[in-house]
């Protein structure tokens, strides 16, 4: 099946807004093997929107739109598209009573806004796509030729959870009844790596860079991680899970050893469940970090259990009366230390009773830097299981800096969780 | 001046990388009066890249790509683009020696790598666009007709330096020299608003809402903020400038009480340089959020006058013996509660010897929730220059609650320092 996308709203068309669906929507469609075969953006108005929906119903009379169906004045994407199917708007009292109802339960202040009610005006004749995570409803409209328009809102939270929810299975159903459904696939498999430079990986891959047995490799870089994705296509889904398989394992046996987790894990999540299978408890003393990565261990959850919780040592009077580091040490060897960051965890670890602490100290930037200690210099350390302590050279801006140091002290956990 | 946007790199096409860089572009440019018209994404593949680009210069004559400018072998826009220029590829030695000198700064691992000198091929003729935050610099190209492609890497920081350092003054240049410069701009002014939902927030603008002085007006909403961004079209600058302060006033007139700051201001930043200018030191006791506070706070560079420090009291063991909190208080209130969210205010201010001291307790979900304590249930309390403490009743995800909740404790301060 081929579909088309158009994302509506001005500020996607002017760039004040980030198009995250566009990239969800093409995902999750190649994965159950639609095509995407043509994405336009267009602002909130509605000649525009009926101009872009109507020439994609007219090339492959399936269409995914995004945006405009919210409370407010600039969200007219409902009305525009019924006008092409010929329908008029009336109003739905289910909606209407779904959205009191929500309204009551979370309201901050005063009476149920009467602009809601915009978003209880359907097409006559729509199929409402009920949403878990907002209040917007999204609509399917479809006409006796089987030509039809999914519409979903723009907050990206709300559209993923009802193109999981909802409009996948819909389209799937579709493509097995009317027989379109393609016999092939396009899948994927991704190996997560940190603590390497892109080109790096690509050295160490030599010639599995250019490509796994005739599979594509593309690396992605983030600001703590490369992602290595070998993507199939063509295949029917048993023969692209096993060519996927194969390539996966020659992957590891090149740059294994930097892989953390594969598809989208999360390295603190892997690291909690270590911990947790081991009975280990955890607890940080953060400096430049500030609290990130502790935020990075709470993010997953359930990692009560594990994590007990640490100190944000961000000025030197709390690294020395919290944690026990010497006014001695921060003069002598200053802050950002291999002396300062060893005392910070064994400190925490010690005072918080846990298993293992966990200590950051470095300088973030963008100013702070000196000759001996410039920006990106980070100290990270361990006790517990394993007493280590590794200074990093970072780069990149102030939050780069942080996200990696975070990222660097949950992958020394890692490293050291794996090999003792 | 007409430009056409041509973003390169499987990944995009498949979705499996958001395209931050079309947005970047678009809102840049528009700043300085260039207008996009046409935007197209394709993958890793030569004849692909070719045929958009020239297709795309064939319609302006003027075009932006991004992507494929990397050291691997799936990076391959230059010689692509060389072709349509008849131009071969050649080596730079000044790339190769900047190469060498960053890889030596950088290097975690072994030699320098040999696949990094692709980066350093270039097409003949060609000017280098320097890169200050990577290894892959950009390429500008041009014929004798005026046609021109310029080529920035994919990488969203590495795009964003070389579009503001060297493409905007570039193109800026080329629009008063060849004076097809637009005599109009497209302009916007932003307020930021946060604790106020997107459709309470259009019931108080009332008939603002649909825009101001025929002036349109978004509404845009974050995990933890709602913007507000009104927008002139057609105007010459400076009447822009004028009709735009006249519309942020009638918006401040209606929903001031919201707004934290404007444009791209963070509220963690606007809250620092408030206590900064009153010499208020602060310190935070976190549960829920885990570190989050004390990571926006230390995300702004400089903060270290104002923020000391702060614990993360996860477990309720931290809280009675690092916070003061009495075992009775947990038992009797819970640790989501009113009397345990101020006595951790109390107890970090007090014993971080700050000026005031910020908490946070609630339940971030998805489990944990109860009748009287549900998802989402967020006490937030300040010791200081004020004392308060205020139940939220957040809803969204595990990460979006706590969010909000850092949000909500800085709103607090922020409140608080204006009225105190």
């Amino acid at each position: 099946m081929r579909i088309e996308i158009v994302t509506i709203g001005d500020e996607l068309l002017l760039g004040f807004t980030i198009d995250t669906n566009a990239a969800q929507l093409a995902r999750a469609l190649a994965a159950v093997g639609v095509e995407i075969v043509h994405r336009t953006t267009v602002g909130d108005n509605p000649g525009d929107i009926a101009g872009a929906v109507k020439a994609a119903l007219d090339r492959t009379g399936a269409v995914i739109t995004t945006g405009g169906l919210g409370p407010t004045s600039d969200d007219m994407t409902k009305a525009s598209i019924a006008a092409i199917f010929g329908k008029r708007m009336i109003r739905d009292e289910a909606i209407v009573a779904a959205l009191r109802e929500r309204w009551a339960r979370y309201r901050r202040l005063g009476p149920f806004p009467e602009s809601n009610i915009a978003q209880a005006m359907i097409p006559e004749g729509a199929t409402i796509i009920p949403n878990a995570h907002g209040s917007a409803p999204g609509i399917w409209l479809a006409d006796e030729a089987g030509r039809w328009v999914a519409m979903l809102p723009g907050v990206p939270r709300e559209m993923r959870g009802m193109l999981t929810d909802e409009l996948l299975p819909r389209i799937t159903q579709r493509m097995s009844a009317d027989g379109s459904g393609a016999p092939t696939v396009v899948r994927s498999r991704t190996l997560r790596t940190t603590g390497v430079a892109e080109s790096a990986l690509a050295d160490q891959l030599g010639d599995l860079a250019s490509g796994v047995d005739g599979l594509a490799l593309a690396f992605l870089p983030g600001v703590d991680s490369v992602d290595l994705r070998v993507t199939s296509r063509g295949l029917a889904a048993d023969a692209a899970d096993a060519a996927l398989e194969r390539a996966v394992v020659k992957l590891r046996g090149a740059v294994g050893r930097f892989v953390f987790g594969e598809e989208s894990a999360d390295l603190a999540e892997i690291v909690l469940k270590s911990c947790r299978r081991r009975g280990i408890r955890l607890s940080v003393a953060e400096s430049c970090t500030g609290g990130l990565l502790g935020a990075r261990l709470t993010a997953v959850p359930g990692s009560s259990d594990v994590f007990v919780g640490g100190v944000i040592a961000y000025d030197n009077s709390i690294k020395r009366d919290w944690l026990e580091v010497s006014q001695d040490a921060l003069e002598e060897h200053g802050a950002v230390s291999e002396e300062v960051a060893v005392a910070m965890a064994k400190s925490i670890r010690a005072r918080m009773r846990t298993d293992i602490g966990i200590s950051i100290t470095g300088v973030a930037g963008p100013g702070g830097g000196t000759a001996s200690k410039p920006v990106g210099m980070v100290w990270v350390a361990l006790d517990g299981i394993s007493s280590e302590a590794r200074c990093l050279r970072l780069f990149g801006t102030r939050e780069e800096v942080r996200q990696r140091a975070a990222q660097a002290a949950l992958d020394m956990l890692r490293r050291a969780l794996e090999t003792s």
